[in-house]
């Protein structure tokens, strides 16, 4: 599959709310995860870690709505815009998440991920 | 500056439509250019050959309006989301530009800009 290809059917799991199924079969073993923000989870190392963070993500938050922007290919890499209409649990205040996902391909799967908000 | 400042900055100057001061502001000597489509002009290396790109697109395209999203940043790095309602002289064709550009900051200055569509 060429890097546009992969993107594409990458994008369109997820844009069908099936985040964990397109990491199953996306992501690299040793898939290196960064966040934006400082912290505990500013840096997850490898596909079980990323599958943890992911599952604890939607465990925590109410996902009302949203939108994918994408993918936009650059060489190895793509990027998705995403927009989701969320409230987090923990706060129970009702929020827009607005942020940029970067993905590095090599061999057919995503070797790293990096957010951006 | 914080990269969040001049990534706010920049984008400011970008949307009121003032990209050659923005570049001529931020942009580093050593700047590298990297287009998502290969050719001639995938990768353009300095200062004044970033800004005769520039230019040249200036020249070439009639913008009817746009908007651009963003900053997003992580580290050393911010993403924008540019969305352009243009018409390209040479083909008279209106059309819409959707892309992600994104920057890489080192001494406070652009070191790096790549384009991904």
């Amino acid at each position: 599959m060429t890097i546009a290809e992969i993107a594409k059917d990458f994008t369109e799991m997820l844009r069908q709310g099936d985040s964990a199924s397109a990491a199953a079969k996306y992501n690299a073993d040793d898939i290196v995860s960064y966040e934006a923000m400082e912290g505990p989870n500013d840096v997850c190392r490898g596909k079980e870690a990323v599958r943890q963070k992911g599952e604890w993500w939607q465990a925590n938050n109410e996902v009302h709505g949203g939108s994918i922007d994408g993918p936009y290919v650059n060489g190895d890499q793509f990027a998705l815009r995403f927009k989701f209409d969320i409230t987090p649990k923990a706060t129970g205040e009702r929020t827009t998440i607005d942020e940029v996902g970067l993905y590095t391909v090599r061999n057919g799967k995503i070797s790293e991920e990096r957010f951006y908000y």
